[in-house]
């Protein structure tokens, strides 16, 4: 078996504040890369603000090269204005990397909270926590940072699972 | 004064179908250019899909090489995950020209119905029948394409409306 990291970028969208961040992945080893956030110019017209979250996630696809990218699967239980906001930035978030060739995998809310919280309850303060855990050298200054990288600690989980089932399968 | 055509690139974002249209304006008169249905895969991952309908524009932008572009503004009275998938979709339709330094207007559904048939509570059809008498040539198969040139009409409208008022305010 070839002994290969994979890494992975994981987003949290948002028009006011996009989080990323970025792992690297070997068997159940997480390795801390970087991590960010974009704020674009609230205002500035919409297709303005969407070509500079581009414009800034593009730099970090290109600065860190990532192998895969996770976004969260988003609620949508807020008020609809909120909602076609959101859609906007994460379509702007989703194609960016679609746009270079890197797959990019959905998980649900719950999921990245159990993931890394072992709840589908956890608080805010508990991701930030359990990143600190499995990322000691990550230095996050965002939520929004800390929530991507929770996405991305998911994909790097999901991603492991899925290729151990498919080896017990071949056995 | 010079006497340079506007070209106006109008676009109905929808992640199954995105209406799009161009038209030049010269003072009052509209000439037809063209229009089209980018229809991006039903089946694929939602990345991709966005991909393909990014990639679709592009192709737009880089053959008419539009001075302008108009996107209608979305209701968002129709269920959350509809206004997601929908803000995902426009999100990626008003980055594409934003990225080539392309500005982006949007207008009002109320006002573009308004501008091209003279009521708001216009049916699909009457918009149809209007872009039919306004632009003669227009071979739009598909009543997006049709919404697309009502944008960029409205569009035509509303920046020679603008621009007739800076002049009578500078006289």
């Amino acid at each position: 078996m070839a002994a290969t990291a994979i890494r992975i970028l994981g987003l949290d969208p948002g028009l006011r504040r996009t989080g990323w961040g970025v792992i690297d992945t070997l068997g159940t080893r997480l390795t801390f890369v970087a991590c960010g956030t974009v704020k674009p110019p609230e205002d500035a017209a919409l297709a303005v603000r969407l070509a500079f979250l581009h414009a800034e996630l593009a730099k970090v696809l290109r600065t860190h090269a990532p192998d895969e990218a996770a976004v969260e699967e988003t609620f949508v239980n807020m008020n609809p204005a909120s909602t076609l906001k959101l859609g906007q930035a994460r379509g702007v978030v989703m194609l960016t990397p679609a746009m270079v060739g890197v797959p990019v995998s959905e998980y649900a809310a719950l999921l990245v909270k159990k993931t890394v919280v072992g709840a589908g309850r956890a608080e805010k303060g508990q991701i930030r926590m359990m990143m600190k855990v499995l990322l000691p050298q990550a230095d996050f200054e965002t939520d929004d940072a800390a929530d991507a990288l929770a996405v991305a600690v998911t994909h790097a989980q999901h991603r492991g699972m899925a290729a151990l089932k498919a080896r017990v399968a071949a056995q």
